[in-house]
């Protein structure tokens, strides 16, 4: 059976990556593709290096005739998403990769993005995307919120030590280094070629970063108590990848197996052997991601590092596995590509 | 049926190429890698992107039992191939990724390597391996010689425009520009990403490049009379791509409608609408070969620009579409993937 | 004696590195930077990498007292250069970055720009300024207008060859590699990292970039007879750096010694010994060229091959070389930095 | 007066950018190149992009009169550089650029180093080279040692707040970003474009880098007692560059104020406003440090993040500026050009 899919947002980075990996889907049919500004364009004028493929046209949002669908991805903008996700079918599946449903309480919904959440009563429906972490609800969801890339990539570091007393939760340091495609395709000066290449420098420093909202609530959840992370993104010279080096206090090789266990059975999430650090380059242009544990030279200090390509597994990668399980296809249906290396 | 292929010097990049690839082919199945310095290292210390993969562990080419070995590709140094292809099973299918095949001529041999061929008897059965040109006798063929990376991007630009009197055969100007990988990972001083990075330069000028050999060659034999051209390489600071900007005199309408009658058939090779020119970022990761004709602003003078990947299309793309042929699986079994962008 | 110096346009590439070649200049003192959208805001906001110098803030033009301006710098965009040095006071020296004055012909401007001329009467005074063979107009010049980067580096290479018969005039290809800075710091989605790192494509393609009016009017010029060439401009990944391979026909050696003896009391423009081929890594940040000539395989084909830093070479070292005739300083003066490698 | 000058060790990057900054010094020359396997080459065969300078070929150290020899700058490898200095006149003024000399306790060289110091008489007399902090001693030395390219850029950012209860001297995380220049010109896979652009990693991890022992020596100088700091480099995809992220716990402002406080009379030590981070790309090429504080979400919780060009504030512009102080030149001669950008 062939699943009838929609990308709304299709002309974003994000959207072209979704199109990349259905691409290569047994059972998954593009259907239609929006673009509000570009609508009226072949799909090949926008991203050519699609253009082998036999895809629709991009069109409005409210071009598309929803009934056709099974299944909508929304790549919008943060904000664009409320408002139309309000206004589709109630029982469309929807997985929509922005920031809009990914915070269940309202007011730290407003606090980090500075206007009231515009589709509240839908708050309550959606699942919060790591795949991994929210398996059995994603599978049964009607709307799915995907991550941030940032909040997946120290999330899969940290998640499974947040409880057992393994480490002290009140001193967790994440220093992330970041790509430059999570910025999207936006025109800003700062993510110019002759402004970033040779360059690199933090952003957001000082606990400002909006992802810090899902830290939050998710290392909250699962501690059972608060749980506030330092967090320090910089931005990196590169066109694909996130990179964390989380700082913890706790015993190295106990870390260690605690992340092997937890991830043992993953097919994406990979635990390298005590002592390897990963690398963005390996995992590039794929859906996996590489952790490392390394005991640092003081004791009791414990450094971890993951690796995972922010517009995959941070993002069009994971919103194809959580539709996968929603339309109870394969998990890791189209999904499987290896890393591009070099 | 699941074939049993071989990758001989798998510790390359074009080795590694055809692992990433073959990890996606239906119907392959990788029995034996060799890596004579590095045998007996597993695959993923030398590949860590490919860490997810069950894989044989590296291995001296004569541990290989090739009973159990329906075709083996060589992805060995230049000259190493005549002399470890001369000692396998005179029935074994080959897909040789090196220069060691490519020219029927056995003194144009010695003459652009530098040393009498070491495996003459061999040579007679070797088929070029620029698939689109020679498709029916890779099929039936034991040996096959993959092009060399640039030869193949120039040849898809020209080969069509050979016969028919299109562009003026002695006046051709192949300006090449190629990324890193196609140097593939020797240790060599200008390869380091200090001396590469934010700089480009010509390289190998004035027609001294051994791809020259297989262009004297191939357009000679189509055209019918000896043809020679210019062909200048520059190395680009990116790590895949080729392109070429060729300079022909001829009708650019007509150098449009032949290279677009020529590739109407091909899965990989696409003809852009006439005037339009591709991008190396546009094909990176992936087997397609993206072609453009522009008309210069003065009167019979035309512009022919090819895109492809130097690892993919330009050498392990090709060889596993010769596989598919010789082996009698489609053709384009494994190696679908878009490209990947950004 | 110390020359008081306005920039207009300050807040882009060129104009910053104006600020950076005079705050080496032992003459010279920024007196007035002036930036029309970033009025108001102090340099190093603007420019973090010239925190240390003690500069004055951005204004707006009509802010500025030109009677204690000595000389002026216009590194305004195309068409504002016109609107804005017409207003200027008559006597008042400047240099011109953009492509307002280059052409002599207000019909082939209009024809390249799209426009009428919008300051026809300080045409005729406006002096080309390609310093080594304007040099002594551009002494006595009051308004002296930048040559295109691209124009000046293939000027670079072939107008030493115009007369003499030492080539065929009908038949030259420029090809030409450009880093992106010379692009200016415009917000174009092309522009972006994540496009345009790891890629690299033609653009303009065909004989449609506006610096084909300079090779016209000057190859003609020196010539004497009208000169079309081919040009056709690639974009590379990489920050700084213009790099032509020229194609033409002529006795390599001759066309070596020809260079070579037009340029060897010049101290920026280096002939390479014959046979040699040069890179832009070693000439970024510098205001000096390299030119290179190598014979091709085939008979009386040569290449030449020139390097200069767009920025410096190709704008502004030319422009405070310039400036550096008109107020009699040494012509080095400010300008004489090593180029920075790696 | 002009001071002649030798550099041994010259074929590499760190004698590259001493020859660069000496060629805009007013009084110095360079009398001396040695590079053992590669002498009697043109240094512009070697480094072309210094090819318009009139400097004496490369020797092997054995050819050069040191009585004409008025100091000598050392960028030989480690240990290289004991076995070397130990013959040279003992009257003759020295600025090592390696390890060899940076640490005081012999025991503590033998055990980060691996071997036993090779000229331990000479120990006692180097100074160590962090100009800020040893301006005096340097002044009155006949060798100083440079420090670690990654040690100065830590110890800039923490050094003032070793003393008077400012921080938490138990714990300090330094998470350091390294462009790959400093990882010199030698040949290593890892050092490869191909395999290190669009990619990064950390590297040394766990407190094995070398250097810590600076980190070490000097940190538990200053402070009167044994401080140990956490330290993990990672490798960017950039040539020049080292930014710091310094995690401390105390006071933001009072940590800023310290800073400021502390380079507020140094020429190339800037401090920025309280509240804003630097970047690489703003000194690039240059002798300047930029250094930010920002108070993190978490009360009492203080990020520091400073950035230097490794190749020159890192090491050759230090040594540079240590020279000068060694001759009773202006400190900051040959020093001051402005970062390259973009």
């Amino acid at each position: 059976m062939t699943h009838k899919i929609a990308i709304l947002g299709a002309s974003g980075y994000t959207g072209a990556e979704l199109v990349r990996l259905i691409a290569g889907h047994p059972n998954m049919e593009i259907v239609a593709l929006s673009g509000e500004r570009k609508a009226g364009m072949a799909y090949r004028d926008v991203f050519p290096h699609l253009r082998h493929l036999d895809l629709p046209d991009l069109v409005k949002i409210d071009e598309i005739d929803f009934a056709n669908v099974d299944l909508a991805f929304c790549a919008l903008p943060h904000a664009t998403s409320q408002a139309v996700i309000r206004e589709l079918p109630a029982d469309l599946r929807i997985v929509d990769l922005s920031a809009d449903f990914r915070l269940r309480d309202l007011d730290e919904y407003e606090k980090w993005y500075g206007k009231p959440h515009g589709a509240p009563h839908l708050q309550p429906e959606a699942v919060y995307g790591l795949t991994e972490f929210y398996r059995e609800k994603i599978r049964a969801a009607r709307l799915v919120a995907g991550t941030g890339c940032n909040a997946a990539t120290g999330q899969y570091a940290l998640r499974p030590l947040m409880t057992g007393g393994l480490i002290d939760l009140d001193d967790i340091v994440i220093d992330l280094k970041a790509a430059v495609s999570g910025a999207g395709r936006a025109l800003k000066e700062n993510l110019l070629h002759a402004e970033l290449s040779e360059g690199y420098h933090p952003y957001a420093i000082g606990g400002t970063h909006r992802h810090l909202a899902e830290f939050d609530q998710e290392f909250s959840r699962v501690a059972g108590r608060p749980v506030r992370v330092q967090f320090t993104p910089h931005l990196i010279p590169a066109n694909r990848g996130i990179l964390v080096t989380v700082y913890v206090k706790g015993d190295a090789e106990k870390v260690h197996a605690a992340l092997a266990d937890a991830y043992k059975d993953e097919p994406f999430i990979l635990t390298l052997p005590f002592g390897e650090a990963p690398s963005t380059r390996h995992i590039r242009g794929s859906n996996y991601c590489h952790i490392g544990v390394v005991a640092d030279r003081i004791e009791g200090r414990t450094i971890i590092v993951a690796a995972l390509d922010n517009l995959t597994k941070g993002s069009s990668g994971q919103a194809l596995q959580n539709a996968n399980l929603m339309l109870g296809e394969v998990e890791t249906a189209g999904l499987m590509a290896a890393p591009v290396f070099p």
